[in-house]
């Protein structure tokens, strides 16, 4: 019998814990590892963050679920990975052996990459709000409240090196929407600052003709912009930024005054995976073969945010390929598979498929994209916009809360809305 | 019982003599003062020039209807206005007291800006044309008459400091259609040449995503276009321009040969407005406060074209904001609220609807934007395409010149049309 241990219990773990139950001989142990007892789900952040959602709604005690399923659940952080030891060490010296190591931790956001970035309260005293997480949402909600009673600029978008920029956007269109609604739009002025080469970039080197849809959408609703923004310090209401041009040379210096802002950060791998010799990338993000095996540890794998993927381009500033929702279940329904037949001795054949499929909410509307495969040339690639998006990913929130509440895979989300885009999980 | 004098007899003018006559009693005297003794509706000027419309159709004789509704008309150029003393000077010494004034005389067309700008025989000696004056639009017609016979390049576009550009839009695209129709369109190769810093900023920072809106259709209507055009100088069949980049500097210079050319102009004050002491800004529009009040002299009123407003944002070749036609009669329906009020010993409380409502036509089609402020970021922002546009703009002069010959203010056409695009006159 095997120990399988999955670092981490987000939007990837949880699933995989579920799935790996489902497909393994019950002889073989599942145990979760999480630094906190509750699930979020990430995606709801930026409902969170504006007072849409209530952090009850997006979040979920780990235990009592997982319990009912006979996986085992440890709520602590890890600080160390013994990779050639086969065993995870707490913060309380405590120790896990395992056989196969499944790393979904998520990134470790890199705020300290630009002075000043970061939650004040819940990231790590910075100037600028985050939605990665359902603390900084709150936290975001709680400044929110006050910036209503007295309204100002308001700058939304994305640091250099981030990854991760649907989120960016989305977030830019649910305030105005939400600011609209309260009839306070005319009071805030908006410009959205990101690392992209052009809008509509998203770290993919653009989804069907995003570019032309998302300017569109933002000039539409009174939104500027500044592109190939190399963000370099933040402080109490004011953000320095030095625009660059496309050969990588400054095209002009910005002093962004803002009465509250929100910027992604970039990603880099949390510190006990990126210590392990040989497992990472200089950025701590962990190197996987194509079967989502580490390439030097065989009996570790990764999946989700975690994993190095080399970026789609160079662009002026930093950019990097992000991970969405659905690629990450791919991912981890690949390494199920792979790990049951590595236990019954056969070679590992399930790859996931890289396919970027991400429905950004809008408030009012919605965007989804489709990018098959997630490098261009693509064979699909699409870039719609319209009102279904927007009841899809409210939708698909209570999907995945009710999947999990349930304990099952079963691939109902998948099957209907995923099958209407054409998308298949596994790639063989 | 007071003395009203209204300075001008334009779109602003004219609605507000009937409406003060309305609203205030028998005993108070009311006078408009005009140049002309015609009044002219300037929004079917471009239909003039290309002999769409016979200027008999947009002009009428003045004195016989404002007689009728008991409102004194004289048709002479004031020389002077002297703020202290409350009293006009006319050309020929004559004078005229007032106990309130009314400063609607719209713009002056500052052709001398630019050398050699302006209409040959009806604006100053120059070799561009111009469709703010029905004497201008008649003057073009003469020309392209003359043009249809050997046809030549075309040039259409707004001057440096220029305010107004959806006229420069509408009537480019009105001579395409016009062209179009004769099958002499491949003979005339057309540049759009403006002071905005990209096409559809409108000097309004853009409207919805007037942007991609109108350069698709200018493309589509194959015309070729500078922006950040500084025209410096115009000869006889040639235009010269500097071409600016985003930060300020020549990007590339221009001579621009053409057979026909129309530059809309910068606007300054006129002449006896300009010169009262304290009542202007250095371009001699009148300083008003929310009440359309002089901040000089509590019984001066100004509206429409006249009033001074900040530019919505810095742009690389000086523009200003545009005052729509909507906008102008909101502020003269303040203007008559808070007159009354006054005469009354009450405090001022009415004021315009700065929204910029306008309606554009395309000649066979027409484009509508709504922005609700008129200075972004806004609650409401749109800009929309549609044969429905070319209807509702033919059915305005309709209306318009019914309603001046009727001598009431009734707002059927904004009850309508303006109902159905959500905007109300008064914002208390």
């Amino acid at each position: 019998m095997a120990h399988i241990v999955i670092m981490g219990a987000g939007i990837g773990g949880m699933p995989a814990a579920y799935e790996m139950r489902e497909m393994l001989p019950q002889e073989h142990r599942i145990t979760v590892v999480n630094r906190t007892d509750y699930f979020q789900f990430v995606p709801s952040n930026p409902w969170v963050a504006v007072g849409w959602r209530e952090r009850a709604a997006v979040t979920l005690p780990i235990a009592p679920y997982l319990a009912r399923k006979k996986i085992a659940f440890i709520a602590k952080a890890v600080t160390h990975i013994d990779a050639p030891g086969n065993k995870l060490v707490f913060a309380d010296g405590e120790t896990l052996d395992y056989d196969y190591l499944l790393i979904a931790t998520g990134p470790k956001l890199a705020f300290d990459e630009v002075p000043g970035a970061g939650p004040f309260k819940s990231g790590g005293g910075g100037f600028s709000h985050s939605i990665c997480h359902v603390d900084h949402a709150q936290e975001f909600f709680a400044d929110y409240q006050e910036f209503l009673k007295n309204p100002g600029p308001l700058v939304i978008g994305a640091m250099p090196g981030a990854s991760c920029f649907g989120p960016a956007y989305e977030f830019a269109f649910i305030l105005d929407t939400d600011l609209r609604r309260r009839k306070l739009r005319n009071k805030v002025p908006m410009t959205f600052v990101t690392s992209e080469p052009y809008i509509g970039h998203l770290g993919l080197g653009g989804v069907g003709d995003s570019k032309s849809m998302l300017e569109s959408e933002l000039r539409g609703r009174d939104m500027k912009w500044i592109t190939n923004a190399k963000t370099t310090r933040v402080e109490a209401g004011k953000m320095f930024v030095s625009q660059l041009d496309d050969l990588g040379n400054v095209y002009k210096e910005h002093e962004l005054g803002f009465k509250l802002s929100m910027m992604l950060p970039a990603f880099k791998g949390v510190d006990a995976v990126a210590a392990v010799p040989n497992l990472c990338n200089p950025r701590g993000m962990v190197i996987i073969d194509e079967f989502q095996r580490s390439k030097a540890y065989r009996n570790i794998y990764s999946a989700g945010v975690c994993v190095a993927i080399p970026p789609v381009e160079v662009t002026p500033v930093p950019t990097g390929t992000p991970k969405t929702g659905y690629m990450i279940e791919s991912m981890m329904t690949a390494i199920c598979h792979n790990i049951a037949d590595d236990l019954m001795g056969k070679p590992a054949t399930a790859k996931g498929t890289w396919n970027a499929v991400c429905l950004a909410d809008m408030g009012d509307t919605g965007a989804a994209f489709v990018a098959l495969p997630q490098i261009p040339p693509r064979n699909v690639n699409w870039f719609k916009k319209g009102k279904w998006v927007h009841l899809a990913k409210i939708a698909y929130e209570k999907y995945f809360m009710r999947k999990l509440k349930k304990g099952t895979s079963e691939p109902i989300y998948e099957k209907y809305v995923m099958g209407m885009l054409g998308i298949n999980r596994l790639h063989k």
